[in-house]
This record gives structure tokens, sequence and C-alpha cells, in this order.
């Protein structure tokens, strides 16, 4: 074994021992830690931004975009969005000892089911160096310990956030090793993290398809993940049509760049006619390039014909397709062809449609009448997300604190035994 | 592509496609067909049974134990309890299109979370057939295919089990891919089952420990799986020992070669020498051999010194090993060890140390003053169970049919877009 993997695996068998720990702790010590993180950080603010100065003149050197250095950068206004993230975290409900279905069997055994931490999860992300904190605190919430493995250009900030974040565990009477960062670059180290399935119970990659894909096919510890968001809108015969565009517009173009947006409308062949040539104006208001079916074409102007590689795409840009369809089965067979099992939205007012809408479409989300953008941990109640899982084991859509945990079965007995 | 990954990669996609059509399927629908299975089941048992010697006449041939191939044959008892099986899941209750936590959000969206199938299941098995029934049955009551792949010597038996259950599922209307089993017994084709994760939503092997990580090592598709059943109770100070004697020996004794019976005692020092004597004595009678701790065999005649390895160890058998502890803190770290999160049993009137063990101790069942033996779905309550979970995601313990299901986010809108 080499010194490395070796490290990789003391520190990971150091994050097992520190969560058997964090399991009895409160809730109530569990927020106090998290309000003093966010003091912490507001006093470590100086030493945060120098070491965050750091990664940012290195990536200056190496060339990255000012994108790139954008998402780097530790700024003040970032530093008050992770304090504000702390502070709602410890605002939510602990999910942690909740009891569910408490039922008395016929012998007088009472048996429920307690939720419980997970255990060690290992978080791989790229750039944004603010994910360290917001998904620790998550973690920490809901009783688990994080190993967070960051990007390579992140390396001094993750460092220093970690530190503090861990003197404020410590401060607190608890271990350090509850939050860990990998502390060295190395690509190695990753594949080493990966192999700890004695110690590490659920790895949660977030980043590019590439990032997600070698995660999961390397990964030894089940892995939760979305590898793309292809975001569908069903414009329903029944749609009304007032209602329509808003939704569209919304979908597309309020941040075009994340998995949440739309990237294919499917329209009832009866309403085309009427409401493309209206949906191509306004997209072009927009600013938003149509690809479309030749049917869709044929209707309305503004349409350029859409290339075979162009249906399923995830754009991330101000592009849509558009695809003229004979029925709902169609919309269905389309959707199950090249939708992601992201979000898929019916618009209609037949109430038929909705419900069968709603029940048969395999996706994280399906909704009616509401904007492709409400696939998001907070929009839909969790209080915040640590990321958002397009297959079906464990968690499907956004997880927030309780997809962070697992349910035990708790028996109470009186001396009972089997017959 | 070999002809044979051709084969397995063409049945998944069927698979699939035939899943897709039983998410649509109501719960009337699905209990028809399970009684109906029962039925065709009764009608063909002389096919079933003609099948099944096939199998029993080579396994002799090959020299199978009398115990091996008792659990090959399909006598009429075990025909009896597979159709009693099929009208038991059709007498549960559905959980498919159950919605939970309906809440309406500030900006008016009713949002919930509904239970949908899984998709298709993938069962690795060893040599009963019955399996091929009880998992069959279980996956479409939950909406799901299934692909079974059983033991090589009960090749003829499963093949037969399931174009009887095919033929149900057609005589309904229901596609017959719902329920396949792979036709031949090349070992390759687990590999090339375990690769299909295009189609095959979950794996759940059920078998050997050999088995079971081959699978989980192998296989690209999540695994729902447990190693073994190292099961421990702890008698506490305060235990009530009138109560202690019957749940020790009904855990240990009553089913010895199971994975939920016990393998570990664990005794607190204040009450060893008291107890461990009368304990000794019994355990004696019950023809149970124990191995204990240099401090238990100093108190106790008829206990043979452990051996190291002896600690943690599954013997499925009338063997249980002894160790005294100085305090709870002592049972919680022997656990912690030698425990594989199966069942962990507290004997205690004390209600901190019971709460404490309830909260503490990570196993998929903690339980108080009961036999270990109750960690089984039937017993604590989910109707049956297509196996035991000892990992953390998706499911802990005992699966039923909610396990074989998972939850997408549904959401009511009127025209709401994000801000």
């Amino acid at each position: 074994m080499s010194n490395l993997e070796q490290d990789i695996k003391d520190l990971a068998g150091r994050a097992k021992k520190a969560a058997r720990t964090l399991v009895a702790l409160s809730t109530d010590a569990k927020n106090k830690v998290l309000l003093h993180m966010s003091a912490a950080i507001d006093e470590k603010r100086d030493f945060i931004q120098a070491e965050n100065k750091k990664d940012l003149a290195a990536g200056k050197e190496k060339g990255l975009s000012a994108a790139m250095l954008d998402r780097l950068e530790l700024s003040d206004k970032v530093i008050e969005s992770m304090r504000n993230g702390l502070s709602e975290v410890a605002a939510l409900p602990d999910p942690v000892g909740e009891i569910e279905k408490m039922v008395k069997r016929p012998n007088g055994l009472l048996v429920g089911r307690m939720r419980v931490p997970l255990g060690v999860i290992g978080m791989i992300y790229e750039s944004r160096p603010n994910v360290t904190v917001d998904a620790a605190a998550l973690c920490l919430k809901a009783g688990n310990a994080i190993i967070l493995r960051g990007g390579s250009e992140a390396i001094h900030s993750n460092r220093a956030l970690a530190s503090v974040l861990q003197e404020a565990l410590l401060s607190q009477g608890i271990s350090g090793d509850a939050i860990q960062v990998i502390p060295v670059t190395d690509r190695e180290a990753v594949n080493f993290m990966l192999s700890q399935e004695e110690s590490i119970d659920l790895i949660i990659p977030r980043g590019g398809e590439g990032l997600i894909r070698f995660v999961s096919e390397t990964s030894r510890i089940p892995v939760l993940k979305h590898y793309k968001g292809v975001c569908h809108i069903y414009v329903d015969r029944d749609a009304d049509l007032a209602k329509a565009s808003p939704i569209i517009i919304n979908s597309k173009v309020q941040r075009p760049g994340v998995c949440n947006a739309l990237e294919g409308l499917l329209i009832h062949k009866d309403i085309a006619e009427e409401y493309l040539p209206v949906l191509a104006a306004e997209m072009k208001n927009q600013g938003v390039k149509l690809l479309g079916c030749e049917e869709s074409v044929k209707i309305a102007s503004g349409i350029a014909p859409a290339d075979k590689k162009d249906w399923g795409t995830e754009f991330l840009d101000l592009i849509l397709c558009v695809k003229v369809v004979n029925n709902m089965e169609e919309a269905f067979a389309y959707i199950d062809e090249y939708g992601s099992q992201h979000t898929e939205i019916i618009l209609t007012e037949n109430y038929s449609n909705a419900q069968r809408f709603l029940n048969e479409v395999d996706a994280s989300a399906v909704m009616v009448n509401a904007s492709t953008r409400f696939n998001d941990g907070g929009q839909l109640g969790l209080g915040t997300e640590i990321g958002i899982s397009t297959t079906k084991l464990h968690a499907y859509g956004p997880m927030g604190l309780e997809e962070l945990t697992t349910r035990k079965f708790i028996v109470y007995g009186q001396g009972q035994v089997r017959t």
C-alpha cells in the first residue's frame, strides 16, 4: 500500500470513528456548532480570503477563464452566503431520531423505524469552494461525517475553510475528524477514496458529466448522482395558452446553464398552428434559438430544422428543441427516449391528462402547469439540497437532510420469542 | 459483442419495456394476475414437477448433498407454500401511487412524493427454485419487471416456473417480459447481466457470502445485499434474568442456520457470576457449545476458551461466543467491531440503557427484550420480504414491497414561475 493510499485509508477510518460520536449529538448541540461555524468564518475572514487569493493567483497563472475565477472567488458576498447557509441549516428540522410508523404487532412487540445518519459521506466536486461549507453543514446536521475532495484549483481555499470548521467543532467538544478535506490534489487520491467501502457509506459527485461518469464507474461505494438534466414541457391540446408562455420562458431563460432548465418542447398538433408562431416570436424576443421538427418548421417562421443529434441534448444555453406530437402517448414515448429522468412538465387544463402524466411519466419530478425551474430542494420544500439524484435507489430528485439519513428498525419487546 | 451478451442485453431491454407498462396497472389488475398465477401453478403441477425431477436427477448424478436435494425439490408442500405466497402478496397493500407529505408551498404549488416502481430488478440466487415465484410476485406487486438468475442446478425448475408465470401474465393482457429467467447456465451470463445498467435498476443477490461478494464487486448496477448476520445479545446489569434465558435460547436454537440467529452474547460483569452458570447449564441442555472469554471460563464450567478468530464469526451452528463486559460502552465497542449491522439486542429493565441502546447501536434492527429471530420482514410487519439489507443506502433491514419502490416528486401548479 502506498503512503498516499494509507493516508486516505487512515483519514477515512478517522471519519468513521467521528461519525460514531455524531449519532449521539443532540439537535441543540448540532445547531450550536453550526452557528459557531458561521461566527468563526466571519472572524477568520482575512485568513480565508488570503488563502483564497493564492488559489486565484494560481488560477490566473494557469489561464482559468474569468467565469471560473469568478466561481473560485470567496468574495465578501460569497462569505455572507456561506454564513447564511449555516444559519439556514441550523434552522431546519433534524431528521435524526424521527420514528416513523410505530406499530404494535399481534405478539405485543412495538416496531418502529428510526431515522439514523448514513455514517460517512464522501463529496467530490469541482471549483466552487463554498460547496465545502454548504455540504459540511448539511452532513453534520444529519449526523454524518464528511470527507471533501474539491477541485485542485481551490485547494488552499478548501483547506482554509475546513480548518476553520474543524476549530469550531473542537471548540464545542466534537471531533474535528467529522469534517475533513483530502489535503492533496493528486488524482490518485480520488481512486483511493473511492475504494474505502469499509469506512465511507455514500459518495456524492457534483460537477460535469465527465467527473460523474468517472466517479460512478470507479467507485466501490454507492454513488448518488445525476448526469444531466434534459427537461421537457409537453403543451397539451387542452393547455391554457395564457399560462404556457410565461412558464416556457421562465423554464428556458431564467437560468439556462443549470440542470433544471428547459431543453425540449413538445406541442400537440391541434394547437401547434395557433401557438407555435406566437411562441416563436416570444422566444425570438428572449434571444432563444429554436430548433424544430419538420412539421414545426413548416408552421412557424424563425425555427431552424433540428439535427438528429439535437434531440435529447442538454444545451445549457439559449437553444430550445421543438417537436409537434400527435397525442400524449407520443409525448410519453419521446420523453422515455430522450429525457434524463430529471424534470418533465405537462401544460394542460385537462384533468385526466394531468393525472396520467403525473402517474406515468418517469422522472424525479413531474409537474402540471409549473416551471421546470421548481425542481430544486429549496423550491420543493426540503429547505436546501446537497444534489439531485436521477437514479432511483435511495433518493430520486433533490436530496435534502432526510436523504442523508436511513431508517433502522427499532423494537420494544417484553420478553417475546419467536414460535 | 458475443451472442450471449447481445441476448442478455435484449432480454434486459424487453424487461425495461415491460416495466414501462406495469406502472400503469391498477392494484386490482396486479392482484388478479397473482391469484391467476396461483391457479396456474396448481394446474401445471405435473409439468412443473416433471421438470423439477430432471434437476433432481442431475443433482443426484452430480452428488449434491441430501440437504441440497431437499432444498431443490418442488414437493407438493413447497408448491402449496408458493401458492400461498402468491395469495399473501395479492393481499398486501400496494405501495405504488401512495403519495406522502403533500404540502402547499408559499407560492401555491402543491408538492407531494409519489411511490413509483424502481423499474427492473435483477435477482441472483442459489438453489431453492421457490424463490423464483416468491421474488416474481413481490416485484410484480410493486410494479417492477424482474430478471431471475437462479442456480444452474435448478435451471429446469426455474424455466418451468417462469413459463407458467408468463402464461398467466399473457392471459391477463400483461407482457410476459415482466418476468424472465436467464435461460442459460453460463457463468458469463451473470457478468453480462450485471453490466446492463441502462436497463436494470437494482440487483438483489441471495446466497452465500462468496456469491454476494462476487456480485457486489462485479456489478455496475446498485446492489442491495447482506454478507452475513453476526447478531449479539447484551445482557445488561439490570436485565430481568427470567426473561433472558427464553430469549437467548430462542435466538440461538430455534433455527441456528439463518442470518438472524444469535452468534455472540455479552454479559455485564455484575451479573455474570449469578447468571453465567445458569446459562451454561441451559445451553448444555440445548446442545449449544459455548466459547468464552477468560473471565467467563473462570466463572462457569462448560465454557471452552474462545479463540481470537471466534469473535465475530457467523457459526450458523449450535455454537455461541460469550464475553463478560465491564459496562454498556464496552458492549457498544464490541458490537462496533464484531457486529455485521444485522440485529443487536439489549436485555434490560433499565429505561435509560434501553433508550441509549436503541438510539446509538448501528444495526438494521435494534431491539429491547426480544429474540434476534424477529429481524424478518414478516415478523416486523412488512408482510413478507425479498431479502435483508445490512448496508444503509435505500434500505436497511428487511426489504418488503415499499423497498421495491422509490418516490418521485409530483407538483400540481396553476401557472407558477420561479422568481
